[in-house]
C-alpha cells in the first residue's frame, strides 16, 4: 500500500517508520528542503528523532507528489496550524484522512475531526491516532499500543491493519469525539501533575489528580456524546500515564518548572516547542462552560498560565473544597 | 468522638494519626507490647513509619480496652489474617466498622465486606476506605485523597468526616463492591508495571499495561455489579497510579526483579513484607473464570509467580494477541 504523512515532525517521522516497518511505500512531506534531503540520504531525521537510523522513506516538500495516488494520508501537523493547513492541501478524493494532531484549535476550541469535516472530508474517510506514544520509544520499536477512532468502522479497521507491526499494536475504537477530548485533556492534566512533582508533593496526590483529572475530562466528554470508557482507555488513562512518567513530555516539565517556582515567561522560555496545555486548558474550560460542567483542574492551568493565580493556590484549591461524593 | 484502629502496621498507625489529627481520641491496638509502649512513650513506630512523629494516641494490645465506647472500629489487618481475626475480635454493636485492608482472602477469593458481613456485621454499618494511600506520605501529612464506599450513604459521610483534615479529603462512594475490586486488581498490574520497569520497556508500553489492566479489572467489575466509574477513580486509577509512582511499593519493586531477571525465589526472599500481588492475581482470575471475563493481563502474573511463564513470555502475550477493538 502506499501512504503518505504531511508533516515531518518527531510524530509524522516515527508514524512513517511504523508505516515502512509494516510493509508499505511511504511519502514523508515536510516544510524544509533540507531535512528532506537528510531524510533520503542519512535516513536520519537528527531534529525530532535524534539516534534513529529510519527505514526507507522518500521524504519530499511537494505535498501533490507526496499524496498522488496513496489510500491513506496521515495529517501530523501542529493543531494550530491544521485549519490553514487544510485549507492549502490538495488531498486525494479516495484516501483515507487520518489525523494525527493531539489538541484542540485554540480560538475555536475546534477538535481536529471537525476542522477535517469543516474541510470537506467526509466522515466516513476520516479517522484520528491516539493513545501512550511517545515518538522517541515508538522509534526505537519499543512495544506500543494506539487507538485508531473513526466514525466508520471499516475505516477503523483498514487504518489498524495498514499500521500495525511486531512492535505497534493499534485497536480500533468508533468514539472519534472521546478519543480526541481526552488526548486534548491530556497536556493540562499532565502539566498540574508537572507542577505536583515540581513542589515535591507526593505520590498520593499525583494519583489523585490524574483520576480526579480523568474523572472531569470524562464529564465533559459525556456531556459531549462521548463514551466514557474511552477515558479510562488507550487514549484517556494511557496516554496520561506514558506522558506523566516520561521526563521528556513538554507539558509535564514545564508544570515542573513552575512548581519549583519558576516565574511564567522564563518557564515558557526553558520549553523548547509547544506548550499545548496552555491554549488547550482555556478551549476546554469554554467548552466546558457552555454545557455546564466544572473543571477543577484542567481550568485551573489557563489562570496560572497567565499569572492571575499562583500554582499553589491552584493545588489548594482542590485540597480546601467541601468534601463530597466521588461523582 | 472516640476511635479504636485494630493493627497498628503501617496503614493502621498512620490512620491514627489522620484521626487524631482530625481532632478525634484514638486508641490503636496491636498485638505487640513493645511497639505499644513505644507508640505511648516515644510517640513513634519507628518499623513502620520511620521518622514520623506521632499525635497522642492511646497503643495497647487489649482489643476490648481499644473498642470500648468507640463510635468507629477500622479493621487494619492485613488481608489474609481479616477472617481468623474477626473470629476473635468483640466488636462494639453500634459501632461503625471500616475495612482498611487491600486485597481478596487468597483461599475464597472473598472480599473484605463479604468476610464481614459473614462475621454478622450489619451491612449498614460497615465501609471500606480505597484510593491512593501511601502511608508515609499520610504520615509526612502531605495532600492525600481516599474513598470511603459504604451501603449506606449515613455510614459513608460520618465515616468521611470522622477522617477530614486539611491534608486528608475523603470522598464517599457506594459501590463497595468496584472500591474493594479496584484496591485489589491495583496490585497484580503494579506488579506487571513493576515487570515493564525493570525490563526497561517504555513508558508507552507502561501506560498501555496501566489502561488495559484497569480496563480488564473493570469488567470483571461490571460482571459483579459494580460501577465503572469507580475503577476509572480514585480507588482504581488514583490508587494504581500513586502505587506504580512510588519506588516503595512492594508489589512493583517485587515486579522489577522479575523484570530484571531476578529469579521467583530469590525476588521473594528480597521482598520485605508481603506482596500481596501473589495471591491477589490468582484470586481474581478464578473469580473471572466464574463470570466468564477475561483478564489477559492480572491473570498472568500467578503463572509468572510460580515459575510457569517467564516473566517476557507474560509481556509478549500483551503485543502479539490479534488486533481487535479497544472494548
Amino acid at each position: 500500500m502506499r501512504v503518505a504523512v504531511l508533516g515531518a515532525g518527531a510524530f509524522g517521522t516515527v508514524l512513517s517508520l511504523v508505516f515502512a516497518d509494516a510493509g508499505h511505500e511511504v511519502r514523508l512531506c515536510g516544510r524544509r528542503a533540507d531535512q528532506a534531503d537528510e531524510i533520503n540520504e542519512r535516513r536520519t531525521n537528527e531534529r525530532y528523532l535524534p539516534g534513529i537510523e529510519l527505514p526507507p522513506i522518500l521524504a519530499t516538500t511537494d505535498q501533490q507528489l507526496a499524496t498522488d495516488g496513496v489510500e491513506v494520508v496521515v495529517l501530523a501537523v501542529p493543531a494550530q496550524t491544521m485549519r490553514e493547513n487544510l485549507q492549502h492541501w490538495q488531498l486525494p478524493a479516495e484516501a483515507l484522512i487520518v489525523s494525527a494532531a493531539k489538541g484542540l484549535e485554540a480560538e475555536t476550541g475546534a477538535r481536529m475531526s471537525e476542522l477535517m469535516l469543516d474541510a470537506g472530508i467526509d466522515a466516513e474517510r476520516l479517522a484520528v491516532i491516539a493513545g501512550p506514544n511517545l515518538a522517541r520509544e515508538i522509534g526505537a520499536r519499543m512495544p506500543t499500543a494506539a487507538v485508531v477512532a473513526a466514525y466508520s468502522n471499516e475505516t477503523a479497521v483498514r487504518v489498524q491493519r495498514s499500521l500495525h507491526s511486531p512492535y505497534f499494536r493499534p485497536y480500533t475504537n468508533l468514539d472519534v469525539v472521546g478519543c480526541e477530548l481526552a488526548g486534548a485533556a491530556k497536556n493540562p492534566i499532565a502539566l498540574a501533575v508537572g507542577m505536583i512533582i515540581g513542589r515535591g508533593l507526593g505520590d498520593n496526590l499525583l494519583g489523585t489528580v490524574m483520576s480526579r483529572g480523568l474523572a472531569e475530562a470524562t464529564r465533559l466528554g459525556e456531556a459531549l456524546g462521548a463514551d466514557p470508557h474511552t477515558f479510562a482507555g488507550l487514549a484517556g488513562t494511557g496516554d496520561l500515564v506514558a506522558t506523566c512518567y516520561s521526563p521528556l513530555s513538554r507539558n509535564r516539565s514545564f508544570g515542573e518548572r513552575l512548581g519549583r517556582g519558576m516565574p511564567v515567561a522564563e518557564a515558557l522560555a526553558a520549553s523548547s516547542g509547544v506548550v499545548e496545555a496552555i491554549p488547550t486548558s482555556g478551549s476546554l474550560a469554554a467548552l466546558a462552560d457552555e454545557v455546564g460542567v466544572e473543571l477543577p483542574i484542567i481550568s485551573r492551568i489557563a489562570p496560572v498560565i497567565e499569572g492571575q493565580i499562583s500554582p499553589d493556590e491552584a493545588l489548594d484549591a482542590l485540597m480546601s473544597r467541601q468534601v463530597k461524593p466521588e461523582r
